[in-house]
């Protein structure tokens, strides 16, 4: 391997200095953010930028500002009481898994504490399982608190930023937006810098047990992506059924039985519709590491950084119809840096040729030009991704507009037309997946999948901010509606919120292309550390397990979305009782029961997590044992190329009928106008599709992503174990 | 290979016999349906039944029986017309595509006639590659035409049954039931009869040119599969959107915005829905066959049969709640008789021991009882896929009751419920899938799939008769409706429906489930004869085969299901049209124009039948030509293992939507009463459900299962082109 421009040293402040500067610059925009007063009578605090004032309309009596301060402290609260219970549960849950890893790892080579001759090298020496144990152990925790911290940071900014835009939509569209995307950047640059120093700091201190062995220390920092996405599955699961439930109760028994609008504040289930936004939409993201990895992805932080400034300082939004280009501008501008970046790490950080190892074949020689081009392939086809996505879910285009013309003729035909956008918009996004795929797979094997699924998650800091910019929004217009202000701010908030759904989806996009090249990846390392040659799925038992993987992400997601379903009746039949039951509260005169919506979204969430993330976590500890590493490794690959599919579908149909529906409410055009307004049939229609939407964009869809990673990362973690002792029952029946 | 009981010369008898024996039952059954009069002032004719008269109620008025006559022709007329041009376009496209098989196969060793040495034994001659392109091509009409023919035949039955089985319904539902069923056991003999006759002349005359040439033989036998599911294909697809154009437009403008019943004379779209569930719900099956796996044929049309005789002669349905347990035990006595059948073939048909090749293996040794296990692992998977469908499809359990219950709440928690059902239904079936392709698998490698894939298809004759008995009934109780017969007649027609659903459902499990084994035999024989030793998917060619493989079932789904809802949408209009435009229609005075409506829908299907049907038949040929026969495997085996599940979840979803929407309206117990009546709120969202549900389990659903097998059966016709000329774009990149 030949010298690298940087040196060592040089590498190691680099990553930690990047780190930084992403940190101090989220804190930088929490401070601006914080700019935004929600004291009673003192709205139209001086921010810093007077000038916009003039657009400022007089909406600033204290008692507006002062009710928006109440419901942000009702919905913090709210928050605050779910994922507390949520974390007690996930506590437990991580302990016993924390000894399962342990024991299991630790019983590979019977406890031994010997330093023993490498697999690849005998001539050198490798760590013990036990210390693989110890170590995989002490690296999943690590993994999970960062997860759980990342999930309660991401909580805490939207829950601080909502009721705040909402107040800056009083001064104009570019106020509000500006808001909104600042503490999305907060959200994106902590996490982006917490993920990169956490890794980085437990890298280092491995070391110094490790050594030399690179592998054995590789090996166990596996388990740092084990414990994140543990903690985002359930997260994202019991987020997801925690605010769908609220959702669709909402939904339902707000818009079309009562006729009010969706956060109408006298509708009790939209508090905790509001709370849930934050905790199942923002919590997610994990990141699996190495040397040059760890470049990238500082090099990545400072790419961002400019990046935002292009939307929140560079140029300003002044109208409706500058947002979805201003955050389009971001994802192309954000690729375009990136890409030099790369160029530039590539060249600096890596030998001009260096050797990886193939899984069953011979070491292949890579020039760091073709690594170059892997890690562009990821980025460019994220860019793809993401184009597409907006091509599809965004209500300035063809496809949703079809979707909302369908809603003439009923919910039937909206239904029908949105699954089949949804199963038609997986075309491209694969094909830009399988193009990036053969091209690093080709130049440089499974370490190409990693670094192209680098390259997709390199510019994560401002897709996580654009993504975390949808939910804030989302709250926002429910405060401004629940505040009762002017409709002339619901409409800005509202504009708002349309193009956020478009970047949700865009956001769940990029988080299943990059799961995709993830979990290959990760699929490749197992492989190779289980000890297997090939996977031949002209073999049955590969081809067993290929089709059976490929029913996982059905079976999860009908246990997801029966949850939803189920937590809705019973958010719709408490919501029902109060309405009945509570004098005055039809007429807005009385406040509904907000904490007992909010507490039977939250039991109903905790309890509904647990079947489909044991159905995550235990299957490969259940096929692997019993089954075997070639079961498991067809079994992987099916769950992969299936839940791909199910997860970019579930996320537009559901992105789609959003806007179809917000497309006929803001009657923005002949043809929209045409299907409204509000509480027309059409419109019914609509919501009708928006409703079923719900669980699929926010619960199964983005959970696919996390499932086929989990699995992926949970193999590769217990393969020493599956090498050693897996396969039993075929054992038995001496196959 | 040792020698068996049966003799070659006994063998070639005892074919021949058994279909000849399936036809005339099917005579004699076809016979026993046109003892029912359909003429004006003879309603109560002696059917032969005489002891049941004693139920009749006396509703025999002539001008009741005329209109049913006459409302039987018109949708016979409808039926014919659609098909005359669906053959039109049809004929076109068969004969270009035999002139490209008989291009690309007759180019692999550049039209030569000479007879080669055999890579498999060189000491032998092999026929030349010119003979396998004749004889393919030939093979492939013959497969087209069956197809055709059989696709034919069930229409003409389908409806000459109709109006009979309605007429019977005066009687009682027992006579309607004995008539439904004897028409679909016509259908179900004379299809399994005649595929059977056809194969086996085909083989007879063949062996006549290819001698000792086994291999060669099979290969071109291929193409009747082929030609088979070409047909199949478009047959289904048209006929699905076709009907389902009809079916959406006929609910919608009928139910839910004029209030008046599904198959009222006076919703022009009506008739052409009648015509169309002959013609989409009745062209399907194809057989791959082998000596033995003739033999066990042969035995299945005795063994239905007798199966046959226990629904129509041993016991006799006397009421409502004894339907669905007869067409229940018709699967548990056809698959326990025919257990018993296939251990006296495996006896008498088999040597005790004997060798078949493994793709990249050495030789296996298989013994007479292990394919007896082989054979019965597929017939019993299929019993326990039946039994699964039947649990997730019908109104007697408990979760089609859930799916209804949901209604209380919306049509949003009706549509996440359903998807919900489906997506669960799919995981028992794929697992007895699974276990029955590792059994078969392990004791016979790929020729143990082939044969386990017969043993579920063995009891086919039963299968299709209880298959095409759904959309008799179906259509028996629509021509109940336009008659005017009375509510207590529509009664009995909708109980026969509500059982024709499930087994509908049944039917598509056993479709489903047989095609995913065929397709797996067919994809080892395919990468057998591309000789390529493995199809290892952590190399990229493969891999980025299977992603994109698990792609194309989605994309077809999109193409199908917006086809669907562009056909209904312009049928909604037409009607609409028609009841604003015709005076005296919505009074019921004057007869709507049913023609055009017919048009609509044919022109539509034709249409739209075309690009799907591009998709399937065009991308083996380009992905082979262009990337090669490893990318072809990895995408074959991707579309395998993700349209299996795509499929199943589909068919029960939508099955499940028709059922529960039918619990609501029998209001045979005190929950269904809660929800109903017909009109209430409830039903209204149960409407919408079925409405979603027509193009997923009569369109895309039931395509799928054809699209694996198609594209497998058509990989493995051009595989000897693939492999001499394939790959051109790698060639060309020198990959």
């Amino acid at each position: 391997m030949a010298a690298t421009v940087l040196s060592a040293l040089l590498v190691q402040i680099l990553i930690p200095v990047a780190a930084v500067i992403g940190m101090i610059f989220a804190l930088v925009q929490w401070y601006l953010v914080s700019q935004v007063s929600v004291k009673g009578g003192q709205a139209s605090s001086n921010n810093g930028h007077d000038q916009y004032l003039l657009e400022e309309e007089g909406y600033d009596d204290g008692a507006t500002v002062a009710l928006c301060a109440e419901i942000q402290t009702a919905i913090s609260e709210g928050a605050e009481s779910f994922l507390a219970t949520e974390y007690k549960y996930l506590g437990i849950f991580m302990a016993i898994f924390s000894i399962f890893i342990f024991l299991f790892l630790g019983s590979v080579s019977g406890f031994s504490t010997k330093w023993v001759p490498c697999k690849a090298d005998p001539a050198e020496l490798c760590a013990p399982s036990l210390a693989n144990a110890l170590f995989s152990t002490v690296a999943f925790i690590l993994g999970a608190l960062t997860s759980t911290l990342s999930g309660y940071l991401g909580m805490k900014i939207a829950t601080y930023a909502n009721a705040r835009t909402t107040l800056e939509a009083r001064k104009g569209v570019g106020k509000a937006f500006i808001v909104a995307f600042r503490a999305g950047s907060v959200m994106g640059f902590l996490l982006a810098a917490n993920g990169l120093i956490v890794l980085f700091i437990a890298i280092v201190l491995f070391k110094l047990y490790y050594g030399d062995d690179w592998t054995g220390l590789y090996e166990s920092i596996a388990g740092y992506g084990l414990g994140g996405s543990s903690v985002a599955l359930f997260g994202r699961v019991g987020g997801g059924i925690y605010t769908k439930a609220a959702d669709v109760g909402a939904d339902l028994v707000g818009k079309v039985e009562r006729n009010i609008p969706e956060d109408d504040p006298r509708n009790p289930a939209v508090i905790a519709d509001n709370v849930g936004d934050n905790v199942g939409d923002i919590a997610d993201r994990d990141f699996v590491a190495m040397s040059f990895p760890l470049l990238i992805s500082s090099a990545g932080i400072v790419v961002c950084l400019i990046t935002t400034l292009f939307a929140t300082d560079f140029f300003v939004i002044k109208s409706v119809k500058q947002i979805e280009p201003s955050l389009k501008r971001q994802l192309i501008i954000s690729t375009v840096l990136m890409t030099l970046a790369i160029a530039a790490v590539s060249y600096l950080a890596l030998p001009s040729t260096f050797t990886i190892n193939v899984v069953g074949h011979q070491p292949k020689v890579v020039k760091n030009w073709q690594l170059f081009f892997c890690v562009g392939s990821g980025l460019w086809a994220g860019l793809i991704i993401g184009f597409t996505t907006e091509y599809f879910t965004s209500n300035a285009y063809q496809p949703v507009q079809d979707v909302a013309d369908s809603c003439r003729t009923g919910a039937a035909t909206n239904v029908i037309f949105g699954l089949a956008l949804g199963y038609k918009s997986v075309i491209i996004p694969v094909l830009a997946i399988a193009v990036a795929i053969f091209l690093s797979f080709s130049l440089a094997a499974m370490y190409g999948i990693a670094v192209a699924a680098l390259g997709m998650l390199s510019t994560l800091a401002t897709g996580l901010a654009i993504d975390a910019y949808g939910p804030i929004s989302d709250n926002a217009g429910g405060i401004a509606e629940m505040a009762g202000m002017p409709h002339k701010i619901r409409e800005r908030t509202d504009a708002l919120d349309a193009a956020g759904n478009t970047t949700a989806a865009i956001g769940k996009g990029f988080a299943i292309g990059s799961a995709a090249l993830v979990s290959l990846a990760l699929f490749g390392a197992f492989v190779s550390r289980a000890g297997i040659a090939v996977v031949d799925v002209i073999q049955p038992k590969e081809f067993v397990g290929l089709i059976v993987g490929a029913m996982l992400p059905y079976w999860f997601s009908a246990m997801t979305m029966k949850s939803v379903g189920k937590a809705a009746l019973a958010m719709v039949e408490e919501v029902r009782r109060q309405f009945n039951t509570i004098p005055g509260l039809m007429e807005g005169q009385v406040k509904p029961d907000y904490k007992r919506c909010v507490q039977i979204s939250t039991d109903a969430s905790i309890r509904e997590m647990i079947p489909p993330g044991a159905l995550v976590m235990l299957t490969p500890l259940i096929v692997g044992t019993l089954f075997g590493s070639s079961t498991l490794a067809g079994l992987l690959a099916g769950a992969l190329v299936s839940g791909v599919q199910i997860a970019i579908s579930a996320s537009n149909t559901g992105g789609a009928w959003d806007n179809a529906k917000k497309y006929i409410e803001a009657g923005a055009s002949d043809h929209a106008r045409s299907l409204g307004p509000k509480g027309s049939e059409a419109h019914k229609a609509a919501v009708i599709g928006d409703t079923v939407g719900d669980p699929l964009k926010d619960t199964s869809g983005p959970s696919l992503n996390i499932l086929i990673k989990l699995m992926a990362v949970e193999s590769l973690v217990f393969a020493p174990f599956f090498a050693a002792h897996g396969g039993l029952f075929f054992k038995w029946l001496n196959i």
